[in-house]
């Protein structure tokens, strides 16, 4: 079925919930107005809905193709790419100094979620192609900013992230790729790099790669990794193109999903590159931007949900099936069975929450880079690093069980490939994983994070809450005191757990506890954000927003906050008994 | 990597957790003794390594094909067939006046779990074939039974059951095929039946349609459907083969997993049939042999989370990544990681548990069939019936899960198939839709099971529970009754579930708390099964079994266990905000 660009529930996101508006209060974007916000999702919808969403199965079909040592695209994705980029969607949080829009990140990110849940194959490569620019914006000098930035921010070349090799995967700090001096104050590299996405396509001119190899005598770890430049076809000083590097994809993986998406073995053969930033310090630099490209994930996450969710809503709609208790209809369509509607609902407001805790995290991300009050941006520094593996974690384990729960609506439909919705559960697997898994986002979270500035960040988090508690129990509204009610307790389990974890930081209890952590802590707070939403839609009483708000937020706290204590014991259980297992005590 | 028959854990959970020595007290199996339980599973578990599994990985490649209006099994899968059915293992249950071998249920349900583990679209064949035994046993004339029943218990021929239509899934009541008399006493069916697993391969001789059609003026809806045979080789009196049927597969579909299981249209052109059983009671009778083929569904999620988890144990011993925070060893297996063995024990609960669900119900189904005393079979089918929907819905879900938390555990090369993990996690996502989606096996726990004799069947696991709960409690033992506190407060919430739900039995209240209830249900059921394991294990103290069953028991109750009761606020929220949804809403 087509895809509908969710350009209203962004919006109401976006004003109502994380409060778009305090970009306004001075700084960068102070001049950012709501009709800039609805016209800019408007025509990104246009863009997704028209350009990209169609070509989604086609891609999952087709696949790219590795052919005599070069890969192309899956039919109709470079001309995809260059409209994507000619209608100015690779540019528009860029700096405008290199062609840039200079839009805030918030409005980016919901752009680029309508861009996952059109085709998440495609989205991965102005995904990597950001990260690539963001690392050359934050690390490269003058002449390699202008040398490289604005092509690739106008979408006339790609970026690709070389970062893991076979043996070197979550721990970065065994890579062996290395750089030998080219006699001309430049790097030759050699080494293979694996998992390259969009490493190696004909959909663009160029492509730009970033590469963390070791420097000759370099330190042993992670403290002897540099980063490189080393783009597939050779720039010369004046921007021109010049010859083809050294460097090429070695195969592509067959993987479960995002077909379209080639994920390369790359090959360096003695490629020519340049060092950006200080030697040895590539790991650093690469961490700057790793913030951005997990909360991109997140944003999988919400956007393959949301696809889910709205091909399962339409079918339930069409398929006509047994009996409704409600309507009687010996013959119902099937979204009259009390169920089907419980599983709708369940879907929608796990959407809802991660594109709230999502679009809540990129706002910190501006705010922390453009507020004009320097608390403000310091504040909203730690909120983004607190939120931003929560954001990548639960947001992509969201949308693989919302892509679960959308091919079991289509019953045994489901379960064949050309109804599509078995290609959403196929493609939404790959975000728990690529990032750093979320089993690391858990261990960043209960370990650095929870410990950054003696965990004021979290504590700040639940006092929020709290905030929100106390205008629900205030609203002399009853429903919003059931949900007030669930709340609060699912945030003292919050505050409870977060004790717990900070007594014992960095230890095996803390890290056998991370996982449970992460899953109450965003249960937690995408029922919060709900709530808020819903405070905020009551104001136009009656409405369809506010009954939908009320709806999705009354929902939520039966359900996830309503089962979020429950996780505390699993939170607290130590890792005493993991650490006695032996092989025998489990085969 | 290679797998390894479960037979240890097999032989515990019948011996300790469902008791069957229950069996030998009396009744048709009063000579089952140990060591035939054991020697059959030692068998079977060779069968399934040897021969099944190494085609697993193959099958799901190459898939079965279709071409020239017929279908071939994936290579080796015909071969593996005839093997499988030499061993004897298509008759382990079966009557043996009919050459059966007339074992209990239960132990061929757990070589079942093995099959499924071992090779899960190889599994569906003889699983089928069951069901069209089942049916003929039971509805079949005397004639019927001696020309069928043999050859296909043998495995000479196979079964398939053709009950879906494209406009009639969940809802049956709504099928069109038609029988018209042949003038000679027979029938010939004409329609078109989806999803008819291995419903033509070139694995066996013949292929025995069980079909649902109407008679000429038979009644609409579901009381005017009836059973028919209609095998794809016409069988000639004397038992000898005849003239190709008037039947003949339409395509295979293309689907997410299980590739090596046909999944047919079936055309049905004029084809030959005979009558089974009464006309118009097709359904009724279907439903005669629905506990039985629900149950091995239940196995098969058994099976897949087993082999996702024996799969995710052997890769975190060999991958190596990262610092331990116990060896402190700079590139630790990740085995050693905290977040891992949480991971890997997560899967094993459910594993340990789904597998004390199933063979608890196909205990129950070979007492209801075989006790010497009928207070004991009325109970035990009581069981059965209240357990199947359980066993089906909640295992399969348990299946899913599993291969889900496998496939992470694999990192990157988890979404890359060469690695299989993908594999299960494909292969799973069929079981929570066939037999009955997990949304009609909740309404048939909350609704038709929950009304039986008046609540008397939950009643009784409820007080079998609590009395699991006192032996924790009275052991002496503070680790058991720290389990017994939990399974204690998660029973109370079962109760409590159970009181709202049979006050409004069939409402839409009822029916939209219902996946909630089967939930809940499950997880406590699952941790008072693996709570018995650790009572049993015990006597033989400080043993490894003891440490085993100490530490999964120990495990789920402070994580499923705990999040019991937060699942009551889900069962008992009511349909009326559901009611009150439009599409408007949703949107």
């Amino acid at each position: 079925m087509s895809f509908q660009a969710p350009v209203r529930d962004l919006l109401f996101t976006l004003k109502h919930v994380v409060e778009i508006g305090r970009l306004s209060q001075g700084g960068a974007f102070a001049e950012l107005d709501e009709d800039t916000l609805a016209a800019v999702l408007e025509a990104a919808g246009q863009v997704t809905t028209d350009i990209l969403a169609p070509l989604n199965r086609k891609g999952d079909q087709a696949g790219a193709l590795y052919q005599n040592g070069k890969v192309t695209a899956a039919p109709g994705f470079a001309d995809a790419y260059k409209a994507f980029a000619e209608g100015g969607w690779t540019s528009l949080s860029a700096d405008p100094e290199f062609g840039g829009q200079g839009l805030p990140k918030v409005l980016e990110l919901a752009v680029l979620e309508m861009v996952n849940a059109a085709n998440m194959a495609f989205a991965l490569c102005p995904i990597l192609t950001q990260g690539a620019v963001e690392a050359i914006h934050a690390h490269g000098s003058d002449r390699q900013k202008a040398l490289y930035l604005p092509n690739m921010i106008s979408g006339t070349w790609t970026g690709a992230m070389n970062l893991t090799e076979p043996q070197s995967g979550s721990d970065l700090g065994t890579l062996t790729t290395r750089a030998e001096p080219d006699g001309n104050g430049g790097w030759l590299l050699h080494g293979q790099k694996i998992f390259i996405t969009w490493g190696d396509h004909d959909a663009a001119e160029n492509i730009v790669h970033l590469v963390l190899a070791r420097l000759p005598g370099a330190p042993e770890g992670s403290r002897g990794i540099s980063l490189f430049i080393a783009p597939k076809v050779l720039v010369n000083e004046d921007g021109s193109l010049g010859q083809p590097n050294a460097l090429r994809a070695g195969s592509i993986e067959h993987k479960l999903g995002i077909h379209a998406s080639p994920t390369c073995v790359m090959l360096f053969e003695g490629a020519k590159a340049e060092l950006i930033g200080q030697p040895n310090k590539g790991l650093a630099h690469m961490f700057t931007m790793m913030n951005a490209a997990r909360l991109n994930i997140g944003a999988q996450g919400v956007g393959i949900a949301e696809r889910a969710y709205q091909q399962a809503l339409a079918f339930t709609q069409e398929r006509r099936q047994g009996r409704s208790p409600w309507s009687h209809d010996a013959s119902a369509a099937i979204f009259d069975h009390p169920d089907v509607r419980r599983t709708l609902i369940a879907m929608k407001v796990r959407v809802e929450a991660a594109r709230a805790i999502c679009l809540l995290t990129a706002l910190n991300a501006d705010l922390a880079a453009s507020a004009a009050e320097p608390e403000i941006r310091a504040a909203a520094k730690l909120r983004e690093e607190v939120l931003t593996p929560i954001a990548k974690a639960w947001s992509s384990d969201i949308g693989v069980e919302v892509a679960s729960m959308g091919l079991q609506l289509h019953g045994g439909m489901g379960f064949i490939e050309e109804t599509g919705a078995a290609q959403h559960y196929r493609d939404a697997r790959i975000a728990p994983i690529y990032e750093g898994t979320n089993g690391i986002q858990a261990i960043d979270l209960a370990g650095r994070k929870l410990g950054l500035e003696d965990g004021a960040g979290i504590a700040a988090l639940i006092r929020d809450v709290d905030a929100t508690v106390e205008a629900l129990n205030e609203s002399g509204d009853m429903e919003f005191d059931a949900i007030g009610h669930r709340l609060g307790h699912a945030n003292r389990a919050f505050e409870a757990a977060t004790s717990w974890l900070a007594e014992r930081r960095g230890g095996p209890d803390a890290l056998a506890g991370a996982t449970p952590y992460l899953k109450l802590v965003g249960d937690v707070l995408g029922g919060w954000l709900l709530a808020k939403g819903a405070l905020a839609a009551s104001k136009d009483a009656g409405s369809v927003e506010d009954r939908r708000r009320r709806l999705l937020a009354g929902h939520y706290a039966e359900t996830l906050l309503a089962q979020a204590p429950g996780y505390v014991a699993s939170v607290t259980a130590g890792a005493e008994a993991l650490h006695a297992l032996t092989p025998e005590m489990l085969g």
